[in-house]
């Protein structure tokens, strides 16, 4: 029985899609981190030019330039994958596929947006990135990515994963990056906490602030962000879009996608091109639901509120209206990395507060006991994050199992878990927990919420 | 321009290639550890009648049964893959092309066989498998391939081992096997061992004594071997198989074939079938080349003897006439953890020893700069065994860059590298040293070759 649906590389897209232009309503404005309208020049001084123009674009098709694609070619398409050995083993009528995304040399869907951001920065002229990473699968992404367009990166390490993640930060060195511990004495903004706080274990929002100030003193220097921003989401949708095309291939229609959902590019990138079909009236997908799963201790789209808020921890952003649990919101440290963020991209958000994505919210524990099952059944150890998609899709099999519906259902494997096996011996030594997070302290964040006009 | 020369799942071999049948000398026979003739019993108490049919299978094709095919579809036909921007790094004239064997989801060609062993015991009614690891390729490719097939697995890894590479532990506990540190308490040899030195941090000798004391010791229970024997080395030929369907589409043939060369199954799965073109008269074949690559600290093909030895450190083994270095012999702690072999497959030492393979040693030190090389060149960080394969592909490129050439050359990606980042750490940090072995201590190891009847 057919396992695999590939695609060739002349089948890699030509454009990405842009589902700004396919919205019932156009995106909220963001504005300064004053809270007064959004200055360009602010923004030009750690983006190029033509990625700002990309993250206001209205236009439905964005073209992807040929060197992109050439990169791309390495490990795209992914392959489609019918998950037949999970589904014998759940005994279900339904039909399982996954997108297999932790193909890429850096084993995450990371690099989709990490070539394109560092091609179109060297269009612009700007010859060396910087960025921030917790877990790492960013960091990894850009360091190849600069690495194959002979451009330089320098990458701010949350230094708690700096010293837990070594094999993460190997790996960004055997591209050739460099990699700081942040808190860093390469900034005013790392030099100020570690004054005050020397052992500093560090924070996304930290290492944000030492990446963007870095950019913003530098004039061949620019900074790149793995997630929340339109550009970043319009990249990804190159797995969607292949997917569609895939299952154009075999004859058949998702009724169900799932997606991690952290800062929400894979979960963009997968369907949002199916999104479209929906939008254009296309009756199969008249019923597709699409489905954002994110951890119950960081559930910012089931549990947050739709408002405007800072990107980062610090309040150095712009406001961005979108799902947020408040912006100094800390989430426990559970393992799936990528997914302790306190909102959700603005298009993401969006969508979900007009309820046409939904969101479920699945505790730690049984998204490893999900993943486990995955890898016993198909071989792939999946990411902490992919497992939350893996669990959401192994519930509604269940469901179907029950009705007798011989439901489709898709879900991403947005990554592997190679860098991960520390998190899964926890997990075997019942070491783990679950983590839900009280309502009053979401109340006491929210509390917090800068204000802006409206 | 196309990168990827992708197979569709229908092209999935049908049969193993049986090089047997096409040497112009046929395999010299075993015998029992005590230099007499080899009693079937002996090897019946471990090994399945279905695979020792194999083992000493004349026939030049072995049926592939249906159900190792459909595991197979998880990750086969692997894609063949043009280097292009290797060469443009080299600025060679040649044409590079890589089978990517990584993408397995053990992460290594290892699970060609280990599937295959799994379902031909479980055909012969055993449920039960051992086996010993050293750097965990092969326990990993045999646990996630008995989990597969519904059976138990235990799998004892040398202690030092099991201490510095917890991840590969790790990942086999996902897939459901036991593992055991050897020595271990668990049987006679380990504990021989243990009362001798409670701290032994264990061999692959030890390992493998323990690996088969317990399958000789259970009625429900057999014994695996992930290289050397010839059945090893058939189950492999699945990736030459496809390489050679993958040249023909799109209209090319490998001048120079490289492989990286332990006990030689990687290398015997790559090149074979092109060796049966070279047999068979093919004019495309002609001048071929067939290259095993070994490390310079292990040079059991071009510093060792061509003589019957065990295949074990400890004499358990039946005699094989073989390379080798020396039963004893004692190699230095190299990262390539998979070629610290002191023979080589029997049927690969015969082809070397007729002149029909070639063989070079290459130095530590040169393999990770090749590694690193090809990371930075094509993204996929490759483990410290493939590099061997393309430091000797990137040095017969640069030879086609001084002469001219357009050679169209061929490397075996055997496995990525993501749970070998401690050895690229170490090597970045310059704390890898070269070692070439004493030609005297050599030739004292050879001096305690076993007698065998000639």
């Amino acid at each position: 029985m057919q396992t695999k649906i590939l695609l060739e590389e002349n089948d890699i897209p030509t454009h990405w899609y842009n589902v700004v232009a396919d919205m019932p309503s156009p995106p909220y404005p963001s504005f300064g981190p004053d809270g007064k309208p959004l200055k360009p020049e602010m923004m030009l001084a750690i983006f190029p030019g033509n990625l700002l123009e990309q993250e206001a674009s209205r236009e439905r098709w964005v073209p992807i330039p040929e060197a992109v694609r050439e990169i791309y070619r390495i490990w795209r398409p992914s392959p489609l994958v019918r998950a037949h050995r999970l589904e014998r083993m759940l005994g279900t009528p339904a039909k399982i596929y996954f997108k297999n995304e932790s193909v890429s040399p850096a084993g995450s869907h990371k690099p989709n947006s990490a070539v394109a951001q560092a091609y179109f920065n060297k269009m612009a002229g700007f010859n060396r990135l910087t960025t921030e990473t917790g877990a790492g699968q960013w960091g990894s992404a850009l360091s190849m990515a600069a690495e194959m367009l002979g451009m330089e990166a320098r990458v701010f390490m949350v230094r708690v994963s700096y010293d837990q993640k070594p094999f993460r930060r190997s790996m960004m060195k055997t591209w050739g990056a460099e990699v700081f511990a942040s808190p860093s004495e390469l900034t005013q903004a790392g030099r100020a906490v570690l004054a005050k706080d020397p052992n500093s274990p560090g924070s996304l929002g930290i290492a944000i602030s030492e990446a963007v100030e870095e950019a913003a003193s530098r004039k061949d220097t620019n900074y790149t962000l793995g997630s929340v921003l339109n550009h970043v989401l319009l990249h990804q949708t190159v797995i969607g879009l292949e997917a569609r095309k895939q299952f154009e291939k075999v004859g058949d229609y998702p009724d169900v996608i799932f997606a991690p959902c952290g800062g929400g590019c894979n979960l963009a990138g997968l369907s949002f091109p199916f999104f479209a079909d929906k939008a254009a009236g296309d009756k199969r997908a008249r019923n597709l639901r699409i489905v954002a799963v994110e951890p119950s201790s960081c559930p910012t789209l089931t549990k947050g509120v739709f408002a405007y808020d800072f990107g980062d921890a610090s309040g150095y952003t712009p406001l961005m209206k979108m799902y947020t649990l408040g912006h100094d919101f800390m989430p426990p440290g559970i393992h799936a990395g990528g997914l302790r963020y306190h909102g959700a991209a603005p298009l993401v958000s969006q969508l979900v507060h007009e309820k046409l994505l939904e969101a479920v919210a699945v505790p730690q524990l049984a998204t490893f006991e999900a993943g486990v099952m995955f890898a016993r059944a198909e071989g792939i150890i999946p990411a902490p994050e992919s497992s939350h998609a893996i669990r959401a899709c192994i519930e509604e099999a269940l469901r179907c199992k029950e009705t007798g519906e011989p439901k489709t259902l898709l879900f991403n494997l947005s990554g592997h878990g190679h860098f991960d096996m520390a998190s899964y011996d926890k997990y075997f030594a019942g070491a783990l927990e679950d983590y839900e997070y009280p309502e009053s302290a979401i109340h006491e964040a929210l509390q917090r919420l800068p204000k802006v006009p409206e």
